[in-house]
């Protein structure tokens, strides 16, 4: 499944899975312009750091072409590219799938487009090859059985161009007839784990089960779990790694309780201008994704909330990270 | 506010606040039969441990009062003791309240209600004296200033008969101007975090901030909290501790921070006769209740979850536990 691409038709339009309706209904988003990208980005409609590297980069190619129909001037390119570029500040992959792609505007909007197919194209691939290197890296660490993988968050077609990262390794590990179950946590506020991993789990044929975040620790102390996997948004040097909000707490207890855990990501999420996680800017979001369900208040009116849509898992909790191209024991004081 | 109480008017009622309306509606619910008490402590309606304990025993003398108006058999008086006896099975405290004014039915409903009402009282006695205890140790363990709480579901007036236990530390640091901000828990699924100590909170004028619960390792680690305060539903002897799901990874998180992290309960939570939380038995709730939200589903069709309503913090990740009577350091080896 590709969950973002570029068509022709339409005067030219980004193709995007709508993943605000999922797992109800899949809906195809046309989007036909740059501040159209921009809301999707903002509002979720698409998410996911490799999926945004991908959208950054064909958003590009978008502006390119939309300039040349329409006569734009330099001036208003770059502002579209400085717009597009900060449309969300943690995951670094949709300022770098911009940066990718932006010098070649001047060569014209078929090259710039053609890059960031070979961009997708490249996430495709190296989601495959990151996913061979975790799931023997697991079937190493945890002996050659049908293993019982909890993840969080969404990190899996829908989150990347194809394939997926911590989703891919438990797809790799599935198609190798070594999945049990896969525990899905939900992913609050906005329950990326219920909505579409569970949903890219159904589709796929995986066995599993949703649970609170909450309920995570005790899964993991239960004995239910064999490792933990995640993806990740941004990257330091020492391996610091912002993803998901939850995913510091599931990384300390999985320590805990002596489990693996595993951050699968592109070496485009690593970013080696940074020393540690302290320097990564987190998204802070609305009050309302958590005082309110589907519109319906479910806390006092008024109340605030605290709503980092990141946290940031410094690296001694983490066991390895894997990317596309090699395996960092960062935990050991490995640099990236 | 008291949370349950018992009137004589009705033929004799139950009056709870019903805790699934909250925040939107304050409604009490007026229970005639010991058939609508178990469904209201199945559903909800009343919940939190020492809440339990005063609904058992205010149950009892519901039942000796139906049964000297309507001359049941002593076998019906049985077989509905044991079933509100075991409505819930992980709190210790309802089958606690059961257990101590049962004997007291052969003396007439009288005795039992007034024995019932007398438990009531205690408990907020007790919650008073836990809570000057709780908020006298933070104060030395902290520093004398202003105080950022982390809490997790709901201990207050309402989980209590009266004045609230972990919740009840924070109104008794409020009240001597030694609260800044409290951070609640939403503390999924069912939200007594965001629903109900965010009510109670506002009520009592105390400044709050609800989080996904996934959140609160960030808020820990970001140095925005200087003490967790949670409750309990049973206790064992070596202090290992039952509690609403969510509460073990917080504590481990709490103590990867280097955060005090307090158990707030009555001594009628501590089960002496268990060695340790293994012995625990931990209810395991509804699939919908994670699948659903409102009535609609956030998953796709069919799908399973992992959904405990408790899990169980080991002693080693406990500060300490506080009752009505003293301080306990478990993770010292401390047995109760």
């Amino acid at each position: 499944m590709k969950s973002i691409e570029f068509t022709s038709n339409e005067g030219g339009a980004i193709l995007l899975v709508d993943q605000r309706l999922l797992p109800h209904e899949k809906k195809i988003l046309i989007i036909k312009s740059n501040s159209e990208l921009i809301a999707a980005i903002q509002s979720l409609a698409v998410r996911g750091a490799p999926a945004l590297g991908v959208a950054g980069a064909l958003g590009v190619g978008l502006i390119a072409l939309r300039s040349e129909q329409n006569g734009w001037s330099q001036q208003q390119i770059s502002q579209a590219l400085v717009d597009l570029r900060s449309a969300r500040p943690t995951a670094v992959n949709l300022a770098w799938g911009v940066d990718q792609v932006s010098p070649l505007i001047s060569s014209g909007s078929k090259l710039v487009l053609e890059a960031a197919m070979a961009i997708s194209q490249a996430d495709g691939l190296a989601n495959r090859a990151m996913s061979k290197l975790g799931a023997a890296y697991l079937l190493e660490k945890c002996g050659q059985k049908r293993l019982r993988i909890l993840t969080h968050c969404n990190t899996g077609a829908l989150a990347t161009s194809q394939w997926g990262t911590a989703l891919g390794v438990i797809t790799e590990l599935h198609q190798q007839g070594y999945i049990k179950e896969v525990f899905a946590d939900e992913t609050r506020p906005l329950l990326q784990g219920s909505r579409l991993t569970a949903w890219e789990l159904s589709e796929l044929g995986i066995e599993y089960r949703i649970l609170p975040d909450g309920a995570a620790a005790s899964a993991l102390f239960a004995g239910l779990i064999d490792a933990v996997v995640i993806g990740a948004d941004r990257i330091a040097r020492n391996g610091d790694t912002a993803n998901k909000i939850g995913s510091l707490g599931l990384a300390i207890a999985a320590q805990a309780a002596n489990i693996p855990f595993l951050v699968i990501a592109p070496e485009s999420t690593i970013d080696r201008s940074i020393a540690d996680g302290s320097k990564i800017e987190i998204e802070f979001r609305a009050d309302s994704e958590v005082t309110h369900f589907a519109g319906l208040p479910v806390a006092p009116v008024g109340a605030k909330s605290y709503n980092p849509a990141f946290d940031v898992t410094l690296s001694k909790f983490i066991t390895a990270i894997i990317t596309e191209k090699q395996l960092y024991h960062v935990s050991e004081g490995v640099e990236l």
